[in-house]
């Protein structure tokens, strides 16, 4: 198997360094769009045969080093009572919010293997399929990030809702903070039973939160499931988007890889995190560069990653679906030339 | 006169502090929604008497130690041949968006006296009216923030467009940010002339860059502006919303003062600033907190302001309709006499 993944996630200095695309299966892909005009986001996320398949094309259309099981953060919400639904052009919707106690009472702890059973049975599958090949990266929402989307009812700008709730009526945000991290910790748990090989915990909101808050009422969780997944033999990633003012505080989270948006550079970040595996950390958008221009900005970040313990190429945050997909098939061979 | 703010912009440690609050002139006001509810948000802006009434609001509920005009920082866009409007729970939204050399060719330079006569006119009005009180600062969008709501057409979560013009087709987009540098600039100007005691020029969007790209493709044109207006009297601000990791760059800016949003602490941003003096940076949302739970806010804001060279408080982003009016008013009574 290719485990240069894995190595560099254990710590390992290698050559090539190993890339993998947050959402290296999404729209940017024809191959993608063709499985998803046939279907809705959700039925997808839902049906392992083609969860599977989409999890695999950007492995035989790009040659990543790892494979991220294709699922949504907000599908173990719904196990838990919330109303989701996907619109197009708006994004998840959850209604109603969570607000009051009264909200919370109605959401409760998960069963993961009868819950949600298909991500299991997607995990099961791409074992299976891609035994000889690459690792399996199972992943989760950190739960800041995941009562982002309960309490604000979806996307927010200014997440007004969530930080009333946590100055306003801290006690009703800690409950839900402790129902959804049991909930997260379950969910990796069973994905880890069923075949994951590493774990990614995406905390994308928590960087609206300044250090004082973050340490308070996101870390401590994210924390807590990062600590319990320790000693199971499987990578943990934790990666905070727009998080360059919290490395200090992330360095604490006990993970094993610590992911970086591409605003604060790998160099910049070390001089904050000290000896860690990182991963990341271009700007999805320099993909529109030409590729001369491009070369030299993977260049750059190959250079900074060689100060890190070991180091994982990847983006600063998900690839866009206006990339075009032979850019990021360029990519990926940049990085394993330019680092071989 | 009431003349705490311009002696802290100008480097003086003062007490009390002077404090202020982005759009403190606004929908969190009882008194603002009478007169909102009776015209929309550009008639507002664009008449005087109206603007000039509003300005004044939080001077007389509030106690504030600035006024700031009135107005929107895509107003100088419309005389510019930009197509605006707002709507209600969507934002500002600019169609059509500009992405090719035919849509940049289409806009031109504007003359303030003669294209945007009422924000002139207002500040007349307010001068006038203010005149034994606090000093009025005027105010501009910095040329990148104006770019990427010119290009995406609105705001934008990924502002992919204005990246893929900048990474792309770098020409057009340096054309189109001199164009915006000299109508900000004149337009910057003509508010100095008809009276702004001070300006605040606002980077709302430039932290979506790397550190890199924001020295390249931002600061430059930021600090063209603020060069230009050095000698005038006239203190300069500038703000870079989520900007803590080009705190380096902003240095370099040129500015008198450097607005800080909530997420990196004064004491921290120091580190990178080295002696200036600050503005800013409790959280809009630290409102919802009890008055005990605030006061400490406060006053730890307070204690790493008396490390800067002089600190103007305020908050770290725009006061949110969410707000109570009260609380700001107690916001301010808490930084005059904590720091008195």
């Amino acid at each position: 198997m290719n485990d240069l993944f894995l190595r560099a996630c254990r710590g390992e200095k290698t050559s090539p360094v190993p890339v993998w695309l947050m959402r290296q299966a999404g729209r940017y892909l024809p191959a993608y769009q063709e499985v998803r005009g046939r279907t809705d986001f959700l039925t997808l996320c839902r049906t392992p045969e083609l969860a599977a398949k989409v999890t695999l094309q950007p492995v035989d259309i790009l040659g990543v080093d790892a494979a991220i099981l294709f699922s949504d953060i907000l599908i173990p919400l719904v196990p838990m009572g919330a109303n989701l639904s996907f619109h197009e052009g708006r994004g998840p919707v959850l209604d109603p919010p969570v607000r009051s106690e009264a909200d919370l009472d109605k959401l409760h702890p998960i069963d993961p293997v009868s819950d949600v059973s298909f991500v299991l049975e997607t995990i099961r599958i791409l074992r299976e399929e891609l035994k000889d090949r690459v690792p399996l990266i199972g992943f989760s929402g950190a739960p800041f990030t995941l009562a982002t989307y309960l309490i604000e009812g979806g996307t927010s700008k200014s997440f007004v809702n969530i930080k009333r709730m946590l100055f306003e009526s801290p006690a009703l945000y800690h409950r839900l903070m402790d129902l959804i991290t049991d909930v997260t910790l379950s969910y990796l748990k069973a994905q880890i039973e069923a075949g994951a090989q590493a774990v990614q915990v995406f905390d994308t909101w928590a960087g609206i939160l300044s250090v004082k808050d973050y340490e308070k009422c996101a870390l401590p969780y994210a924390a807590r499931i990062l600590e319990a997944l320790e000693g199971l033999g499987v990578p943990r990633i934790y990666f905070v988007f727009d998080g360059g003012h919290v490395l200090e505080s992330i360095k604490k989270s006990g993970a094993d890889v610590i992911g970086l948006d591409w605003r604060t550079g790998i160099d910049q970040a070390l001089l904050k995190l000290g000896s860690t595996v990182v991963q990341g950390n271009l700007d999805p958008c320099t993909l529109f560069l030409p590729e001369d221009q491009l070369r030299l900005r993977v260049q750059d970040i190959l250079e900074q990653g060689r100060n890190a313990r070991a180091h994982i190429f990847n983006l600063g945050h998900g690839i866009l679906p206006e990339i075009p997909a032979d850019k990021a098939k360029l990519l990926v061979k940049l990085v394993h030339e330019l680092s071989a």
